[in-house]
């Protein structure tokens, strides 16, 4: 790997402490990281590099997956980092900046590759991008890229101005926008479950799925997002990437060859084939809901517009089910239904895909019911892969049962999802990150139900906490003769 | 389930003894024996009732799977039982015998339904239908049944001879043809995992399926089977009836329903369409072995022809490897091969499905070897089903690697292969018994196989003990461009 510059925006944040300086330490003990690197946090505070160190040592400690067990190897890994205070408004700062790299490029003998990393707020995002170009950060002999993070832009008009001025800046292919669920492994593997399983493949169309459900629920609520959360819901907090993504993941289509190209263009693909859905017919395909008090895990909870910080007036959807179709040749016939909420039952993010059933009249007539094929594929809290079939239950005379197969990957000791993203970003693939056109497109997708949602042209759902969210998202699946696959079944292995 | 009389002929026997009456105590135990019920063994030599009560007992006691634990339940049991000694060459005694099964009959009230079941020397199979037909056992007002244990005949003529007889006594759907095989419960789960599971139907044929293999290894020698064995050798011992069930149950094509007499026809149509080989091609697609001296488990065995009571000259066969084709639309193209032997490394009868590979290139630029998927059926010692599928190991850099998606079916408590077919055959189930078609189809194919090994138009291969049998057997795979699975984790697993 190529010796780089790392400079990391926003590095006095959260977001650094908890999830980037330890996701570095790990790529560091597994030598993935270049030895020769030179790491730059800048914030807005005034602070020393031996302060700035200490505190990613800290970090390290606090929050790294893997212990401090060797005092040589940490002191090795904070050697590399510096500071430099700025303010994003402030063209000299950059300048000094850019000083700060090149006089750290030349100690090191580090050539002019440089990585800056976006973690701060999302005003600041063209800003920053604006004054790396101008400031001459962005003008390297070597590479330059640019890892963002979420959000980007809150509609799609904001979503194109960002776009429109960070290119200004960095090229397309230099700017790796994380969608941290890209970054799970589960999610990384649907591409390998896809593609390098023939039979799968082969099943893997209209002809033999009847739905793919795919569910990202939470137990806990707003939690200290008030002020971002109540102006974004769950719509653009979780729909408009992280669900559009596992949904273009599981519906890409098989790629002559398998390249990081390959595969965006057909996700890609696959959004351009989501069927849009008019303005006025939103309250069809999609259900909004908003938590009421209730019980999570035996404790009772508030209610959202009783949460800390929320207008009790709220009308913010805290739960989003929808029903999507896939516009092409593959997928033709098959709904896809997406359901996400705060405030649910169980934690689980999951993609069931339920198969056609048309072997179930060949029983009938012997009494036995027949369920159909599932493929389970679970991504949080539990990794596994498993498959639903029917195998005659030997100590029932032969009764027809459905049976699992199922694996777990082994998650202990597993790179988290920033290692993961952030060694790609550095080696330079951009597979597991969000194109722009990707992001566009599900902006456009997106647009005309944030404006209904805006104009009240659905009604909100309140629902218990606790629950499964409102009874109108399984209504939805009703309509199509189908229903939520393993509801109940994930309380039951809780309890 | 109607009232019987149950009519044993070998009463005294090992087989009666081992699996029979331990069979009939679980039935009875699970009430799947008529309540009243007239149980009558026969055997040459002369014996009480009681003594033959206690015979009953004791087996019990000694092979039941469940222990009894309850003395008014066997002794209840047990009641049931009367001996009756009979020369099988002899009128008079089946007249006896009548007047035996007709006093019962009229002391327990029980219906004239007889069932007959053949645990003799094969030398006795006709003479004693023959005489249930002349000495009016067999003209009953309500049903008759003829339950008949293996060999059915020693080559197509001696079968043909021998249906031919008991015709004359049974009608083919009276006759029960035992092939314990078809009792076993996996090799029952086939008709539903290939049934009831959309995904695996819509998979089962030559557009999916690169090839099948068969193994049914045992580490046991000949052991005191010599006189039998060295008369019959692997082929007919194993090939012509298990071995070709097995094939029978994986390729049978879905019937319009789901029927003994349906399946039973597809079962048919497989042999029908299986491509015969000519006597002079046989070596092309047959290996035959004899076991040498070589080690089981660590402790040194003796070759074939070492072994007690057989001929230092003999040349049978302990092992057959065979590569079979399927000429129906489903399967051209589709080797089978099946494989069966004693002292082998291991003891394993199980089914693999290797399916087409073609998605491997997809991979190969990237530096990746992606194994094929395969449907792992387990039928003995342990009763799994796997699939192994390709994912990405998270430790390993999201390296592609096959896994195992697996079922353990629970086999505590689940009853014997035996019981199930005796069962099935009080009931009047004939699916999982063989039909005369399928058993002189079976005949028809091995003849030329049996006249070539007698002429030895092809090698015997020896092989240790110990081993997979003669490389030869790897060779038949291998010009076609694939290999035997599992043999070494087979061993690894038990280790």
């Amino acid at each position: 790997m190529e010796s780089m510059t790392f400079v990391l925006f926003g590095a006095t944040g959260d977001l650094a402490k908890r999830k980037i300086f330890p996701a570095l330490y790990n790529l560091f003990l597994d030598e993935k990281i270049p030895p020769s690197i030179s790491i730059i946090g800048s914030g807005i505070e005034e602070m020393s590099d031996i302060d700035f160190q200490n505190g990613v040592r800290q970090s390290v400690e606090t929050f790294s997956r893997r212990l401090i067990n060797n005092h040589s190897k940490i002191e090795d890994f904070i050697s590399s980092f510096c500071y430099k205070a700025l303010d994003a408004t402030n063209n000299k700062d950059y300048e000094d900046l850019l000083d700060l790299v090149q006089r750290r490029e030349e100690e090191l003998g580090i050539p002019e590759n440089r990585m800056f990393y976006l973690s701060v707020a999302p005003d600041f995002f063209d800003l920053i991008a604006l004054n790396i170009k101008e400031s001459g950060l962005g003008s390297t002999k070597g590479w330059k890229r640019l890892i963002i993070e979420k959000p980007f832009g809150h509609d799609l008009t904001s979503a194109q101005d960002l776009n429109e001025k960070l290119s200004q800046a960095f090229k397309e292919d230099e700017i790796y926008r994380i969608d941290h669920y890209l970054g799970k492994s589960m999610v990384q593997n649907l591409e390998a479950l896809e593609f390098a399983n023939p039979i799968l493949q082969s099943l893997w169309n209209n002809q033999h799925i009847a739905n793919v459900q795919i569910t990202a629920s939470e137990t806990v609520g707003v939690e200290k997002r008030a002020d971002y959360y109540d102006q974004a819901g769950a719509i653009r907090d979780m729909v408009q990437n992280h669900m559009l993504q596992l949904v273009m993941m599981t519906a890409m289509h098989l790629p002559k060859k398998l390249s990081s190209h390959e595969i965006r263009d057909e996700k890609r693909k696959v959004m351009e084939s989501l069927r849009s859905i008019k303005k006025e017919d939103v309250g069809l395909h999609i259900i909004r809901g908003q938590y009421d008090a209730g019980e999570i895990h035996g404790q009772p909870v508030v209610k959202y517009t009783d949460e800390p910080k929320i207008d009790s007036s709220s009308q913010n959807d805290t739960f989003v089910a929808a029903r999507l179709w896939i516009d092409n040749s593959f997928w033709n016939g098959v709904p896809f239904y997406i359901r996400t909420g705060k405030r649910m039952k169980d934690k689980s993010t999951r993609i069931v895909i339920e198969f056609k059933n048309y072997l179930k009249d060949l029983y009938e007539n012997q009494d036995e019911t027949v369920e159909p094929n599932l493929l389970i594929i679970e991504i949080n809290p539990h990794e596994n892969v498993a498959l639903q079939l029917n195998s005659k239950n030997p100590l029932k005379n032969g009764k027809i049962e459905p049976v699992r197969v199922e694996f777990a990957a082994d998650q202990k000791g597993a790179p988290e999802a920033y290692e993961r993203l952030i060694f790609d970003a550095l080696t330079g693939d951009s597979t597991f990150f969000a194109h722009w056109k990707e992001v566009e497109l599900a902006w456009e997708w997106i647009q005309p139900i944030l404006e209904a949602f805006e104009e009240n042209l659905l009604p909100l759902y309140l629902y218990s906490s606790g629950s499964y969210g409102p009874d109108e998202a399984n209504h939805l699946l009703d309509e199509d003769g189908f229903k939520w696959w393993l509801d109940e079944e994930y309380v039951e292995r809780k309890n």
